[in-house]
């Protein structure tokens, strides 16, 4: 085992020796996807098939243990992915809930700041308070303005809506010139360190481009959907020569985690991958929005971002969507200070206030 | 609605004004992504807002058909996806069942090569024969050696398995200029003209430079996973200085299918969305193997690759998973010609006699 990784899949199965049939398949599928009578004996047999370690029965369904080799995926974040799911993706009563990188962790450093890193740049004394930059549509001087109102106000991060790309309605660098400028003067004016995180998203073969722009016109952080630009995206950006924190949308990534019968468990999809491709900030829908994410689960996403024995640094959960500024005390009661909370739509109803709203809202968090 | 473009979706509802309410917060939350009440006037609500056109009954549910503006996204691909489906794709109820880019298609063209372009480049009278080059973990001159009785044979394409990307056990450059070799020589001794498609995955940076590579080899096309690398790859393939086939493989899609709660119809993702990224051949899991695809989703995948009123260039279905020798026959029968039948691991059961396997094979076909 020591030269593999494990990845742990509960199955939909009536019976044990069902189950673990449905292991040895699975052990199959993700490596050789060939017949067991047709895997060449020698290297493919004993290394790179995968080897069902464990099947235990657990609450009506039943947990597999199955190891991979190093040689399989090699230090590609990919087609790490490929193999833990790639076509058992398609096969229904099958979950993805934990992993186990072994060696493959010095290939997966994880984040370069994560929760520590992010509460030291903002300086943050309670949790972290992120405005969103919206809605799509509005012109970058009008955005650029509504930084600024968050930024004087003392919010930790302004971050831009996920639906602000590279579009005619919001051009990738005009919009980020006139925002950091905004975010800056703002700093400067309060002497604060509200930090800036722009969305890296337009032509994906424009990204790098993108990423580099924004970071020459001062920006502080980015913002990445891996659901549409795949977890590469993610690792990328965390990568660059002079890595900025990185923030992670969940766009495009619903599907994995609403089926009981495929994909992911909540705590692996918004905590275990984030951590692996190394965001340091996971956002999801939080309990009581407009998704419809249990409690449960939002604890367990929480949890997974912010375990000590998860991939790399811990970091910080991000819990948005329809949140709204007297939620916020709710929200500390359950995620704690080591969280980000995102602020949305119900912050523009404040209008020009919403500089004094984040301020109040700083005020009571920090107690 | 002539500068807009429409997305069909099917929402889970008990009554008429349920769902009616459901499509108007879809196009909130697809757009804006702010309360109705906070909607700036103007261009914002005029234009970007998404339009509620239709909602009515169908089949016990409801399907509403919103309309977006072109400033919402641009020419960009995974903006397009992100407001078809981004945030929506996280509440349940819901699935994406068909779009109309009206005038959006001039920026999405489609396949280059498509159905037709397929068969001059193959020569193919019947289906395509298309043998995968596994497994995971053998030499590339085993691989070679398989793609060379496979091209002997008479396969039309020969593809590379979606496992085998650039790691250590299959490092791409070696592997390509070998088989491309390979695939040379068999044509040569039997002036024929088997296309040869690696897989084209790795780090992600390194895509462009492998394809560059792929194609200095003498490669015929490429194999491509978006569920891994999001669309954008697919596109970005398909738009290359000197275009070549490209082939998409469902890689971790799985979940956009298989809830009847999320996702897409699997018309959809494995008809539309690939002809939307350019993509000429759409591999899927058939009826009847291990993978749990019904024949009327097969069918229905089918018949979105091949509609002539679907976007670009109609394209060629790719059955495969678990695809025998003798089903041959069966699948004729379910998908005509115009497609591209895949065959894995029982076809390297064969062993030496792959070659006249695949030669009885197209022999029965072209009948």
């Amino acid at each position: 085992m020591t030269d593999r990784f494990a990845v742990t899949y509960r199955i939909l199965a009536g019976t044990e020796p069902e189950a673990r049939a449905r292991a040895e398949a699975i052990a199959l599928e993700q490596t050789v996807e060939i017949p067991r009578d047709a895997v060449p004996p020698g290297f493919v047999e004993d290394t790179i098939l995968g080897r069902v370690e464990d099947v235990a029965p657990e609450d009506g369904a039943f947990v597999a243990r199955i190891s991979y080799s190093l040689e399989s995926c090699g230090e590609e974040l990919p087609q790490l992915l490929n193999v833990i799911f790639g076509n058992s993706s398609i096969q229904k009563g099958l979950k993805v809930t934990a992993l186990d990188l072994g060696p493959l962790a010095r290939a997966h450093p994880g984040a370069n700041f994560g929760m520590e890193g992010l509460r030291d740049l903002t300086g943050a004394r309670g949790p972290l308070i992120v405005p969103v930059l919206k809605p799509q549509g509005s012109t970058p001087e009008r955005l650029a303005g509504i930084a600024e109102l968050c930024a004087r106000g003392g919010a930790h991060i302004v971050k831009e809506d996920h639906g602000l790309t590279d579009q005619p309605c919001a051009p990738f660098r005009d919009r980020v010139r006139r925002i950091a400028d905004a975010v800056a003067r703002a700093n400067a004016a309060r002497g604060g360190r509200t930090l800036y995180f722009p969305n890296i998203a337009g032509h994906p073969e424009d990204l790098e481009a993108l990423a580099d722009f924004a970071e020459d016109a001062g920006v502080d952080g980015f913002l990445a959907m891996p659901g549409l630009f795949g977890f590469g995206l993610v690792r990328r950006l965390a990568r660059r020569k002079r890595p900025l924190p990185v923030m992670t949308h969940p766009s495009f990534l619903g599907p994995y985690v609403l089926s009981s019968d495929t994909g992911f468990s909540h705590a692996m999809m918004f905590g275990t991958l984030q951590r692996l491709a190394g965001a340091d900030i996971s956002v999801f829908p939080n309990v009581g929005g407009r998704f419809g994410f249990s409690a449960a689960e939002c604890a367990d996403i929480a949890l997974a971002c912010r375990a000590p024995e998860g991939i790399g640094r811990p970091i910080l959960p991000g819990p948005g969507g329809g949140m709204t500024l007297d939620r916020a005390d709710e929200m500390r009661a359950m995620y704690g200070d080591d969280a980000a909370f995102l602020l949305g739509g119900s912050l523009l109803r404040e209008g020009d206030r919403m500089g004094d709203a984040i301020a109040r809202l700083r005020a009571r968090l920090e107690k």
